[in-house]
């Protein structure tokens, strides 16, 4: 018997997906992005996500707030819908919950999910609520729009394109391994903690990267760069080549990798979870889309590497010399 | 602290939609019904469904095949489709899978889907595959279509409509009972057990019935009537009386009834998982319907009892008499 380990999700997926991938309908945009794009009206296309956090695997109860749970359930996939460039509309909450579970705990999840439908100006319309035997599980689907001419995607990088951030890389996976290590927790680690229970989606970013013509392709970071350039890569036809000295890390994590002995850039490069967007830009254009920017959001669009034409080879860099990705984080190469 | 088990199901939806019934954007329906209505063209509205199906609470591994599995998953939401008078369209499944599931097992569950998205030519669109602690987790959200003078919602009904039910009642919860008896199986629990793995969302009937002015209201029996007749006696302000000895049962189901000493009525008001519809119609408009309905679809459109003025009270008669539903079924009033 092959076992779902032996060929993991990627696997997983590329096993069924072909079945589901032929005969799509015109203008309409099937698995393999970060949102399904369907035609909707002149001026706009539809866009679907869905995201499943499991009791366990994706958090534990007792080290996430239910507020904070609430709202990252509903953020991770507001960065799927930041990542096609477009505004989310609405959500749809199944939640399965173990028996006992204390209603004012679900009162705080509810909180949390209501807090960022507010300020975001989403609506949640519909769900499913249900018993579960073990694990809370909860699963979101959103529905936003996106301007046919500005839609991304995944498949748009081209040799020669800068690859850029919106946002610090590895915050998350630090926060993560900071809970998960339950030493005590300085203002460094707490903050830390915070960015991964309570991240926040770069709808803004998204939204205005996708204005720009240059943009070639985006996505959200949700498995680590080193895993999600690779998709990138896939649906591209590319390679890539990433500069390590050029990861943005925030103070925070460059102090706790420091005091713990954390490899730095396995953290920002594997940790994911930091829903901020990897874009691909044109080199040209790359200067002006830096500008604004920083003009915009007050912060650098951080350029980590480039596309190349190696299909299917991530390479990476440090301080000019070759690094690797081992089984411990990243070592020289020799 | 209050306990979900407190509150129960209804209790929690109660207690959190509030917050996101506020507000709603012009033409938008939220929680409440079968699905969400959201605008999208001049001549369409669009439907949102999403229903979760967890281990050892929907189902049993051991006593439903991987390919009932993954269609009866999908059927559900389907069902909740055919409740509006509308057409699917599109599906998004996010799978929690156990460690050591084997591919084999899962290659079955997306044949199940497979085949009924290209029978009902759905696309399945995106999704979500994660790992699960315990449970296999299955979470189907549906997309469909209908147009704005046909569809139909719970809060439709008035005092004097009849109750009507597209299909069989009790064959499903029936067959649940014997997958739990587990006992040996002759031809009509083998049948029962088809009708509850299996079950066939009423999209033609729905897509029927809501062609018809006369019909005022219509959902899905997924609790069983017992429970849905309330959901639309509740969204329509008024009561509704039940003749039991009108409730359409099949002859399997009388059989093991018969053999096996189960309560006809309480299984086939509260069994659940029909999938069938119940529909309110205009007494004047019945005769029509149910002539057009039974040339159409070679079956009776079943009456099963009427809609009241007694808000929130739901009466069940017998041969004329008072029956009530006991804590083991129905026992005559006394």
């Amino acid at each position: 018997m092959t076992k779902l380990t032996d060929i993991g999700e990627f696997g997983l997926i590329a096993r069924f997906s072909p079945r589901f991938l032929s005969n799509l309908p015109a203008g309409v945009v099937g698995i393999g992005d970060d949102c399904a794009v369907l035609p909707w009206k002149k001026d706009a296309r539809l866009l679907v996500t869905t995201d499943m956090l499991v009791e366990g695997i994706h958090f534990l109860r007792d080290r996430i707030r239910p507020r904070d749970l609430g709202a990252k359930s509903l953020a991770v996939n507001l960065s799927d819908i930041a990542a096609m460039g477009g505004k989310p509309d609405s959500a749809f909450l199944s939640l399965a919950i173990p028996r006992g579970t204390g209603v004012e705990w679900l009162d705080r999840l509810f909180k949390g999910i209501g807090d960022l439908t507010a300020s975001e100006n989403i609506h949640l319309l519909g769900g499913d609520t249900t018993r579960s035997p073990g694990p809370v599980v909860i699963n979101i689907a959103v529905l936003g729009r996106v301007h046919p001419a500005r839609v991304k995607f995944r498949s748009g990088a081209r040799p020669g394109d800068e690859v850029c951030v919106t946002g610090f890389l590895g915050d998350s996976g630090g926060g993560l391994r900071v809970l998960l290590e339950n030493r005590r927790q300085g203002r460094d680690e707490a903050y830390l903690v915070r960015r991964h229970n309570r991240p926040r989606a770069h709808l803004a970013e998204g939204a205005w990267l996708a204005g720009k013509k240059g943009v070639t392709a985006m996505m959200d970071v949700s498995d680590g760069i080193d895993s999600d350039l690779r998709r990138i890569m896939e649906r591209s036809g590319c390679g890539a080549a990433v500069e390590l000295e050029e990861l943005p890390l925030s103070g925070p994590l460059r102090r706790a990798a420091a005091v713990r002995g954390w490899n730095l850039y396995e953290v920002a490069a594997t940790g994911g979870e930091d829903y901020c967007l990897v874009a691909t830009v044109r080199p040209d254009c790359l200067p002006g889309i830096a500008r604004g920017f920083e003009r915009k959001f007050g912060r650098r669009l951080s350029r980590i590497g480039s596309i190349t034409g190696e299909r299917g080879k991530l390479r990476y860099r440090l301080n000019g010399n070759p690094a690797v990705l081992g089984r411990h984080g990243f070592d020289h190469f020799r």
